[in-house]
């Protein structure tokens, strides 16, 4: 998508380099665009880890690229037993998100395949670009199928904007394009539907501020910025006509790991007979889990809550902290909203209920529905 | 109550200057513990507007306070008229603040009695002092009932900490002293019944990261931060046992405007099967009005989005800049919680269905039910 009116990807390999991995730092967005050269595999696993890079689709690629970049350092001797260490660390690097473990086990599968070093090397590198290529393309289709849902709210308000809330940065930034949230407002802008986003600002790493706000802003998409507690009150006042969302996690069930505060805004929703909709690339589902609730929910530092960073007066990034010197908190990134709340998951192969048998009838090939 | 070990009232008639009042500037909170005397009938309009005191008991006693500095300043000729213009100017400080209208009307009715001008400042000081010692009282008795409720969970508990999510500051600051949805966690404490607070950060305004969490700990009450998003998740994960929450104006038929955001812990209670009670003195009703939906809505500027101010690493307090520059942003300040989702609304006269008879029941001198 655009910034500052040029063509980006949120992850490429360095063109002038193939063994380096290029990526948006965004610790340092909306303030600073930055980006960053990864060379080594453990810089990659930092990368997610400390969220230079973030989001379902996004950690899946940058985890595709960790494995190649490990298959450079890997020895000869000894070539196997080092990724499959590597692939350990990098999959405990963030536990909840799900596109994670599913692109690592990918590039395993793929250069199981090989017999050769060299020819396992070459294999995790089009493994690696085959997953960011996929990626873009699966959202690029999600926002397709979400348009007709756009498409039908929008003739139903004789073209008065759609007002749509969203969670957290299931953006292009989450992805390495397009996004899955957003896909659909990108698709109805394109397609001549006047939209309106209210972005929830995602406390505490302020993902919708940071992040959301501005891709929308930099693709020229109307927004207002809002704290998370408002949604419920503009849902009851008939400010939001539809809600959607990114998750990182989904149940084969339909349950829905997504970050924290998204089961209150699917509540909120219900309560005002207003569609939530949850935006996901296949990759994103957990084929083996029928609950939602047994999804891993990552804690994070208390210190992401009771501080905040942002641009000083001097123009300069200045951590402040928000709350008494001695104050004790707790950081839950993820809350899992049930299948009951949700209207349907917008997939790459078409909407889908929230549920066992449609998931499983939609995607035949990952098991029976039993 | 408790601050640095010292008895404080959140505001007081200045003992050397009974023409003066004191209050605690609630913006420098927790940073700074700063009294500020108030001399003018506009620097109370001051205080109100820009939230160096706020919470519906405070804003009640502040502006009792405000009417009797308006009356040493209403001039012998036309001070009926200079009150009255005085009063608008006052009421009209915080929209959706019913204890603001409440106290202004009970000062006004007790000088309409006088008959002299010098009488009528006596009455205005000493309806302002019976407004503050009559809200410390009431909130004293909502801790009593209140504290009913936490020792029944806490025999269901077997004496385990019982855990009690709030949201915004309905504590001591908020009121004159004990607070009211703070009363019955400070009763229990008092009654040896273990109790851990869950302190709702309240984007944008932070009241629970910089007043609740504050206060709680200067009283030794064990409590623990988190995000506006948490509350969902915690309540799925049985981490939470009640909610009690304040409110700035209740309809006499069981609606609640309170800090935006209550509405969704609201529903998260109820989507859990947690009681959610919400605390008040009978202060806080409007007798006239029979729609949560139509109490007014204060909306603030969207720089309390945008931006936030915190201790910088030198120790100085800063305004952060949270967004990109250009960003648009809304700020409604309250919600409205429909009286189907309240457990019971714990008054200085006992808990009560939030439901218009049995209110009306409970407070026969405010009408009949219909």
């Amino acid at each position: 998508m655009q910034v500052n009116n040029r063509y980006y990807r949120t992850i490429w390999p360095d063109p002038d380099n193939s063994r380096q991995i290029c990526i948006i730092d965004q610790r340092q967005l909306p303030h600073e665009f930055v980006i960053e050269t990864l060379t080594s595999p453990e810089q990659v696993v930092t990368a997610i880890k400390d969220m230079h890079v973030r989001g379902a689709g996004l950690i899946g690629a940058t985890a595709g690229f960790g494995m190649f970049l490990a298959s450079l350092q890997a020895p000869n001797m000894g070539f196997t037993s080092y990724m499959e260490k590597y692939a350990e660390t990098l999959g405990n690097s963030r536990p909840t998100a799900r596109n994670l473990i599913w692109a690592i086990d990918r590039v395993l599968a793929a250069i199981a395949k090989d017999a050769d070093i060299e020819q396992k090397r070459s294999t995790a590198y089009a493994t690696a670009c085959a997953i960011a290529d996929e990626d873009a393309l699966f959202c690029q289709q999600i926002g397709q199928h979400g348009l007709a849902i756009i498409e039908a709210i929008s003739r139903k308000k004789q073209g008065a904007p759609v007002n749509i809330l969203t969670h957290c940065n299931a953006g292009w930034l989450a992805f390495v394009d397009y996004g899955s949230a957003t896909a659909p407002i990108y698709a109805a802008r394109d397609a001549g539907i006047p939209v309106h986003v209210w972005v929830d600002e995602t406390r505490p790493w302020n993902q919708g501020a940071r992040l959301t706000a501005w891709e929308l802003q930099q693709e020229n998409i109307d927004n207002t910025l809002i704290c998370d507690n408002c949604g419920g009150h503009l849902m009851q006042n008939g400010l939001v006509d539809m809600v959607i969302v990114g998750t990182d996690r989904t149940t084969h069930t339909g349950d829905v790991a997504n970050k924290i505060g998204t089961y209150l805004k699917a509540l909120a929703a219900r309560d005002n007979n207003i569609p939530f909709y949850v935006a996901l690339p296949s990759s994103t589902f957990d084929w083996k889990l029928d609950k939602g609730m047994h999804i891993p929910i990552e804690q994070r530092s208390g210190d992401e809550v009771t501080t905040i960073s942002g641009k000083d007066p001097l123009g300069a990034i200045t951590t402040v902290t928000l709350a008494a010197a001695d104050t004790k908190s707790a950081n839950y990134s993820f809350d899992v909203t049930p299948a009951r709340l949700i209207t349907g998951l917008i997939t790459e192969r078409g909407v889908v209920k929230a549920e066992r048998q449609a998931i499983h009838r939609l995607f035949p090939e990952n098991g029976t529905d039993r």
